[in-house]
């Protein structure tokens, strides 16, 4: 795989060290620092170290290890920060949140009356548009 | 690895096939469908066929296979249901949404105009508490 960076990513210069950050982790392939935007107390990042937009982009080896290091980071949140869950998040797109274009895993320790909100109202679906989408998702 | 099952969990009963579900995929490892309250069209849960409670317990190579199970549905998503982009989410605990404990990945397809609200409001944190958690986190 070609290790790659992009010269105007706020987070490649996070990576580089040209950015600082409160980092929490690194390993071959990730790099895992705080959100300055916390959600709830400990909120971190998980990205690869190689430089890709989203999700549609991620190498899939990359991928599984953020996902690997987000668990690690989300059983510190519980046994250090003493977290009650975790949520973790991933945003691809603009209309899905995404703000920087450098992929990264949201790792949201969770506690008893946080104020994070669930982003959608659970509700029966209809049967049909459900089965039409699924036929759709068959690809 | 221990092929496991659970008899009294929901979702060990859908890969089964002793509950009816809107299948789109599977593969050794993981299995997806349709989630019945979907968030928008097209909302889909990736889970392993082994049975574990949540990310905590997941082992890591099943949860390598369930996040790129995520993102090979994220992208037929784009594709073939046109959307915009895409959230993963993972709610690990109670107090974290989760509601069924076999490990759980959601795929929500999104759209412009969509009714899915961020679950928190980003907004600085203090730099102190987040150097303090950071040093909690370091482990």
């Amino acid at each position: 795989m070609t290790e790659t960076t992009d010269p105007d990513c706020l987070f490649c210069k996070i990576v580089a060290g040209e950015i600082p950050s409160q980092q929490i982790d690194e390993n071959d392939d990730t790099f895992v620092f705080m959100d300055i935007n916390p959600a709830t107390r400990g909120h971190a990042l998980v990205i690869p170290k190689r430089h890709t937009q989203d999700l549609t982009t991620i190498d899939p080896a990359d991928l599984a290890a953020c996902a690997q290091m987000a668990q690690q980071i989300a059983k510190r949140a519980k046994s250090q920060l003493h977290a009650d869950g975790v949520n973790l998040l991933n945003c691809c797109g603009e209309v899905a949140w995404q703000t920087v274009f450098h992929f990264h895993i949201h790792v949201i320790p969770r506690y008893v009356d946080d104020s994070v909100r669930l982003p959608w109202i659970p509700a029966p679906g209809d049967a049909d548009e459900i089965a039409a989408a699924a036929e759709a998702l068959r690809g």
